[in-house]
C-alpha cells in the first residue's frame, strides 16, 4: 500500500503546538491514519472565529515533545485551519481534529472557543471535522477517556461521514470514558464577570473572571451530560440563521 | 419627564470608536433614545467572537469627532459589550447597537464578524441587539441608506420586542435605501486565501486574501438580497445545535 492509500488527518487546536492535549490527540489519531498536526505556536484560547488580516502569517517546522513532527502558525485556530487548506498540504485531509483542548467547550462556551472554530473553519472548507475538549483545565488531568471519545468519533465519521455543514464538538470529563451521549447545546451564561481593580497608579483595570451559570434545563443538554459524568457530543451548525423565527418575521413588512 | 424614563441605547463596533460608521449609528440612535457609546479603542474587524481573558481591560472617557461622549476599551467588541453590562453602565440599556462597519456582514463573513459579535453578546446577557453593517468599504461611503435600515429596525424592535436568543443582522448598500428584506444567511467561502511571499531574508509568509464566492442560491439569501440592491434582515441565533442532525444522530448508537 502506497502511503497516499492511507487516510490522513489533519489535527490543530488553540492551546499551541506544545500542549499535552494535541498530543494525546494526534496519538489517537496515528493509529487511524497518517497525521499532519498544523497548530498555533502560542496559546490562542477563548479568540473564538478570529482570522488574522492585518499582519502576515509565518509557518513553520517544528518537533512535538512526543517526537512527531508539526508546523507552528503565529495566528488562531481558524489561520490554521485556512493556510493549512490554501498552502501547507500537499494532500487534502480525509479528516480535521482540533484539541484536546484543556477546558470544557460546552453551553456558550461554544462561541468564544478557538478549538471549535478550527473544526467550524474545516467543515466551511468541505472537511468533515471534530473538536474534542477535556472538562478540566490541568494540563496533567488524565486524558484517557477523551481519547476513547476522540477514537469512537473518528470510526462514527469514517463509518457514517457527516452532513454538509455540520461539525462534531465532543466534550469528555478527565479519567476513562463512562460513556457518550448525543446532545444539545446547553443555555448557559456568566456572571459576575469582572474584576476591577486599581492599578501603581491608582487608575483602574478589569480582569475577566465570572462564574458559569448553567440555564437550561434537561439529561441531553452538553453541561448536563457532563457534570453527570459523561462525554457528550452535540452536532453544530455555521449556518446562523433562526429559520424558525425567519418563517414568523417574514409576516411582518419592514 | 425625567432622564431615566428616556428608553436607552447602547452602542458599540469593531472599527473602533473614531470611525464615520458608529457616528452615523449613534446619531440615528439619539433620535430614539439616550445613547451610551462603549466601543473598541482601534479596528478590530475579524476578530469574530473574541474575549480577552490574558490581559486586563481599561476603558478611558473619549470624545467622538460629532461631540458625543464615549468609553473607549482596550478590548474587543465582546469584551466592551460584557464589561459595559458588568461595570460601565448605570443603568441596563433597552437596546444594543453594533456598527455601522465599513464592509458587510452577510453569508459565511457572519462567523468572523466582531461587529456581529457585540451584537451577539449583548444577546446573550439577555438585551434586544441589531448588528448593522455597510456593503461598502470605503470610509467615505454615504450611510444614509443604512441609517434608514437602523432606524426602521430599532421602530421594529421597540414595537414588537425580539424573541428570546434571537439577534438582528442588518446589511445595507450605500446610498439611499431601496428597500428592507428578511433574509438567510447564504452558504458562501472564501476561495485561494493567501497570497505567498518571501521576505528581504528570504523567508516566506502569507498575506490573507482570498475573493468571496456566493454557493447558495435563493432571492431570500443575504448576500443576493445586497447584490439586489436592497437591504437584509437576517435573525441570527448563538444555539449553534443543529437540531434536525441531532433527531437523526440520537437514532445511532455511540
Amino acid at each position: 500500500m502506497t502511503a497516499h492509500k492511507k487516510r490522513l488527518i489533519l489535527i490543530c487546536n488553540d492551546d499551541g503546538y506544545y500542549s499535552p492535549g494535541i498530543r494525546a490527540l494526534a496519538e489517537v489519531a496515528a493509529t487511524y491514519a497518517d497525521v499532519q498536526i498544523i497548530a498555533p505556536d502560542r496559546q490562542q484560547s477563548a479568540v473564538g472565529h478570529s482570522i488574522t488580516i492585518s499582519t502576515p502569517l509565518r509557518a513553520n517546522n517544528v518537533k512535538m515533545l512526543n517526537g512527531m513532527d508539526a508546523i507552528a502558525v503565529n495566528g488562531t485556530p481558524a489561520d490554521c485551519i485556512k493556510l493549512a487548506h490554501d498552502k501547507l498540504m500537499d494532500r487534502k485531509p480525509d479528516l480535521v481534529l482540533s484539541g484536546i483542548n484543556h477546558g470544557s467547550n460546552a453551553g456558550i462556551n461554544i462561541i468564544y472557543s478557538g478549538t471549535v472554530s478550527a473544526a467550524t473553519e474545516a467543515t466551511v472548507l468541505g472537511y468533515p471535522a471534530i473538536a474534542v475538549s477535556c472538562n478540566e483545565f490541568n494540563e496533567k488531568a488524565d486524558l484517557s477517556g477523551c481519547q476513547e471519545a476522540a477514537a469512537r468519533m473518528i470510526e462514527f465519521v469514517f463509518k457514517n461521514g457527516l452532513p454538509k455543514g455540520i461539525t462534531l464538538n465532543i466534550n469528555a470529563p478527565a479519567g476513562p470514558l463512562k460513556g457518550l451521549k448525543w446532545t444539545r447545546q446547553a443555555e448557559s451564561r456568566y456572571v459576575e464577570e469582572y474584576d476591577g481593580r486599581m492599578d501603581p497608579h491608582n487608575r483602574p483595570y478589569f480582569w475577566m473572571t465570572g462564574k458559569f451559570e448553567l440555564l437550561g434545563k434537561g439529561e441531553d443538554l452538553d453541561v448536563q451530560t457532563l457534570n453527570d459524568g459523561f462525554g457528550s457530543v452535540t452536532p453544530i451548525q455555521y449556518d446562523l440563521t433562526a429559520h424558525d423565527i425567519l418563517k414568523t418575521f417574514k409576516e411582518i413588512e419592514i
